[in-house]
């Protein structure tokens, strides 16, 4: 299986932290080795970076942890390879344009049998998670538009994302670069980190933080993943078939089971 | 105006020579210092690196000065911006799936009227060259498929590169991992290096490198790029309306004006 992470924030905040501390995973204290990926929005563009190697392992990786780069949403990816060889083209996050926007998607679980039927966003490389990325936008393209309410486009993702996660296991993030989705099928959880700031030890590296000294007292910023990445803080694990909408680091829509009106 | 690089290789090769060159270009050789990206196919994957920084100045170009990877296409722009803001979502060069397969696009001129007809693909940024680019996705994917003969995909490339050139300035490089094409509207040169291998030294910073050293003797590599880099090679420059097509290092179609039956 693979892992995930992502930020969403009020601010323009850099990842260095859990970064580092997920990175550590892909070889070193967890076997998630097969490549890796990162994607931060800054503005309406994104900057990515994939390497097929180990992250723990990655002169690239290395760079993401050491160099700040700010974002308010970004997204994570670190992959133990089961469907689709080990290389570059099989590596997320995944990128497509929509709309005039970026759209970013990232995947733990496994559906073996799923093929995406023809349409506009075709895969590049061989893994269902791409499939399934590629199926997901063009649904949105065919049943939404640009100026559909967001409302409408979430009862969609939310719409698929059970559908997919009947035929196995579907743990997604997928963001535009204002909003975050994140669903799960069998294991996410989360953290809000706002004021007061404390102090935060990582799980997987030895290495703590003081976000007192790294914020100020309006900054809310929230981090999503797989597992808990910190030993110290109370991590708020997400239900089977639940879905948490982000914006600005606060969860704005939230629930298991269909969309209900706001 | 911006400047070009680009490399076709028969062998992975990395970039680290050229692009050291070119960047230093971007604040301190040169007035390139609105942002800087790269692209290296690796498969049918893609490796982009993407800075809104001057391209002399910026970490993330230190590390791909140095840290080789290795590609057998590369596609490379340092900006000096004209239409649109300096930003992430303003840097080239511009990426888009089309029939499964990666494209990246990089553009040296400027068409300032150009407004993208609404399409498929849409820019996500404000300049004229990501506009291009998606007219020109949207012109291929109306008129040719993925089963198109090479030679129909090509035809329309000079077609609408030629439509572009005659309403300002359009240097172009193009590819899709298979094969790289290059349109010269005012300024593009050229150089292929093959055995026997030989020293050269950069233009722009104190650096050669001994060819032989890196090379085996089947080794074809071609650099593409609007001025030599070298100052010590000869370079084969392209004349206005010039279009040469690259596949592993070797010129495989060229011409000026209408593709002619080969």
């Amino acid at each position: 299986m693979c892992e995930l992470l992502a930020m969403s924030a009020n601010t323009p905040t850099d990842l260095c932290f859990s970064f580092t501390g997920l990175t550590r995973r892909g070889g070193v204290t967890g076997p998630h080795k097969d490549g890796w990926g990162v994607a931060f929005y800054e503005g309406k563009g994104v900057r990515a970076f994939h390497d097929a190697d180990a992250s723990a392992r990655s002169r690239i990786a290395e760079v993401v942890q050491t160099h700040p780069i700010k974002s308010e949403v970004a997204v994570c990816h670190i992959r133990q390879a089961n469907v689709g060889d080990i290389c570059l083209a099989n590596t997320h996050p995944f990128i497509r344009e929509l709309w005039g926007r970026y759209w970013v998607f990232a995947h733990n679980g496994q559906l073996r049998r799923f093929r995406c039927p023809e349409g506009f966003y075709e895969p590049v490389g061989d893994t269902d998670s791409e499939a399934l990325f590629c199926d997901l936008l063009n649904h949105l393209r065919r049943h939404c538009h640009r100026d559909s309410p967001r409302d409408e486009v979430l009862a969609w993702l939310v719409r698929l994302s059970a559908a997919y996660a009947s035929e196995g296991v579907f743990n997604l993030l997928l963001s535009n670069g204002d909003w975050l989705f994140s669903y799960c099928s069998t294991k996410m959880t989360s953290i809000t980190r706002r004021a007061p700031f404390g102090p935060a030890r990582l799980k997987d590296a030895d290495l703590t933080v003081d976000f007192a000294a790294e914020t100020t007292p309006d900054d809310v910023v929230s981090i999503i993943a797989t597992e808990p990445l910190t030993t110290d803080e109370t991590w708020d694990p997400y239900q089977p078939g639940e879905w948490r909408l982000w914006r600005k680091g606060e969860v704005i829509r939230s629930g298991q089971g269909p969309v209900r009106p706001d």
